[in-house]
C-alpha cells in the first residue's frame, strides 16, 4: 500500500474536519479563537487523529461519522505543544518552522489558548451531536480513557516528571515511565479510541493497546534519535535542544546504535500484535514503520 | 435557617469527598500531586459545588452519591486561579493568604498543576464509578455542560478578554459579557449539573438556570466591590489590585452605590426565580443573600 497518500488522505480528512468542528474567529472572542487556531492549524500530521481513524478502519468500521472525536485528540495534542512551548517550560521560540504561540499572542493569552483547546476537546467527546451515532456508554468510555491518558497520571504528569528531571541524573526507568506518560498515554488513548469507535471486542481490543503502546515508545525513542541526529528543518525546532537543556534521552543512556535497535524491537512488536487482524489493519503496520522512518 | 451551620457541614462534606476522589502523592508523581493537593487544600469555601449540592437538595436528591461530581467542579476553580495567578496574567503572589501556587512550585509546575486539575475533573466526571448512580446520559449531560461552561466561550473566554481589556477603555456591554463568561458561567454550570442530579424537569431546569445566571452576577459585582471596599485579610489578596491593573469593574463605570443596588437586584432576581420551590430549596435562597453580605 501508499502510506503516503493514505496519510495525505486522512491528514486532509483530519483538516476538514477540524474546519468544520472547532470555532470561527468572530465577535469579542476572535482575538481568544484565533490563538486557538493559529496553533490548531499550523501544519503538523495529524498523527494522532489518524491512527484512531486506522483503528476502526483495521475493525471495518468507516471513522468518518466520528471527526469530532478525531478532532478532540488533536485539540489536546496541539494544547499540549503551546504549553511545552511556554518560557516557563522548554522555551520554544520556533514550533514546526513557525514562531510558537506565546510569542505572536503574548504568554498569558497561549496559556489561555492551551486551556481552552483541552476543555475544547471535551465538548468535542461530550456533543450531543455524536448521539445518534455511538451509545452514551460509549461516549463516556472514551472521555475516561482519554482524560486519564492526558491527566496527572499521564501525559501532564509526565511533562511535570520531564521538567523536574532536567539537569538531573535519573534512571532509564524513570525515563521509561517519563517517556510513558508524556507521549505514550495520548498515542495509546488514540488506539483506543479509535478501538471503541470499531467496537473492538476484549482480545482486540488489548492487542491494540499493546500497538499502541509499542508505536508510543517508537515514537518517543525516534524523537530522541532525531534531536541527536536530525537537522533543525525536519524538526522544526532547534537540533540537539534536549542535549542543550540536559535533558536524559534514549541515546544519552544506550547511544545512538542500541537506541536504533530498541526502537526497531518496539516497531516489530507493534507489528506483532497486529497479526489477528486482516488486510484492513495494513496501514496501522504501516504507520509502525513509518514511525521509525520518518523525517530520516 | 442557619445558613453558616449549612455551608460549614456542607464544605466538610466537600473537603471529605475532595479527599477520597483525588490523588495521594506517591511514587515519581509524588512533586506534581502534592502541586494540584497545595491549592486544592489552601481552604476556601468550596463555593461551587456546594451550590450543586444545594440545588439536588432543592429538588429532593440527596447529593452525597454524586460527591465525584462536586469535587470535579472544586478541581475547576482551583485550576483557573492557579493560572489566574500566574506572572504572565494577574501576578499575584498571595491567594487567600497563603503564597500562590508559582511562587511555592515555579511557573512550570503551577501551570502543569493547573492543566492536571482541569483534566483530572474530566476523569472523575466520566467516571465508571458513578454508573450505577447516573446514567451515562446524564453523565455526558453533565460533561458538556461543564466543557462548555469552562471552555473559549465561557471561563477560558472570559479570562482572555479579560487580559485582553485590561488598560484599555471597554463598554459596559463588554464588560458584563467579560462577567459572564469568567465568573458566571461556572457558577451557572454548578447549578445546573445539581438540576440534572435532581432530575429537575425543564420548568425546573430553566428556573434554575436563571436564578444560577443571577448568582454569577451577583457575585461578580460583588467582587468588584470587595476589591474596592474590602481589606487584604477579607480577600486574601491585595486590595485594590484590580485599580492597580487598570481593570474596568462595575464600580468604575457605576460607582459603589448604584454598583451596589445592581448586586441587590441581581439577588432578588434569584430569589424570584426560586418561588416554584419548597422549604428544600431554602439554602439556595440564603445562598443568595449570603452572596452579596459575604465577608462584609
Amino acid at each position: 500500500m501508499d502510506l503516503k497518500a493514505y496519510l495525505e488522505k486522512k491528514r486532509l480528512q483530519v483538516e476538514e474536519a477540524l474546519e468544520i468542528f472547532t470555532l470561527k474567529p468572530q465577535g469579542l472572542l476572535a482575538g481568544h479563537i484565533n490563538a486557538m487556531r493559529y496553533s490548531l492549524f499550523a501544519g503538523g500530521k495529524r498523527i494522532r487523529p489518524v491512527i484512531c481513524m486506522a483503528v476502526s478502519e483495521a475493525l471495518h468500521v468507516d471513522p468518518l461519522p466520528y471527526m469530532q472525536i478525531a478532532c478532540g485528540l488533536e485539540c489536546i495534542n496541539t494544547y499540549s505543544l503551546i504549553h511545552d512551548d511556554l518560557p516557563a517550560m522548554d522555551n520554544d521560540d520556533l514550533r514546526r518552522g513557525k514562531p510558537t504561540n506565546h510569542k505572536v499572542f503574548g504568554e498569558a493569552q497561549a496559556i489561555l489558548a492551551g486551556d481552552s483547546l483541552l476543555t475544547y476537546a471535551f465538548e468535542l467527546l461530550s456533543s450531543p451531536e455524536l448521539a445518534d451515532k455511538l451509545s452514551s456508554e460509549d461516549r463516556l468510555r472514551i472521555t475516561q480513557t482519554i482524560a486519564k491518558a492526558i491527566g496527572p497520571t499521564g501525559m501532564v504528569g509526565g511533562q511535570s516528571l520531564d521538567i523536574e528531571a532536567e539537569g538531573k541524573s535519573i534512571s532509564f526507568d524513570t525515563l521509561k515511565y517519563l517517556h510513558s506518560c508524556k507521549t505514550g498515554a495520548l498515542i495509546t488513548a488514540a488506539v483506543q479510541t479509535g478501538a471503541i469507535i470499531g467496537k473492538a471486542n476484549n482480545d482486540q481490543f488489548s492487542s491494540l493497546t499493546n500497538y499502541g503502546n509499542k508505536i508510543g515508545l517508537a515514537f518517543q525513542i525516534v524523537d530522541d534519535m532525531l534531536n541527536v541526529e536530525g537537522t533543525a528543518e525536519q524538526l522544526g525546532k532547534a537540533v540537539g535542544s534536549d542535549a542543550k537543556h540536559n535533558k536524559a534521552t534514549y541515546p544519552s543512556f544506550f547511544g545512538i546504535e542500541k537506541t536504533r535497535e530498541m526502537a526497531q524491537d518496539a516497531v516489530k512488536g507493534a507489528l506483532e500484535s497486529l497479526t489477528g487482524f486482516d488486510d484492513q489493519a495494513e496501514p496501522l503496520r504501516e504507520l509502525a514503520k513509518y514511525i521509525y522512518y520518518r523525517k530520516r
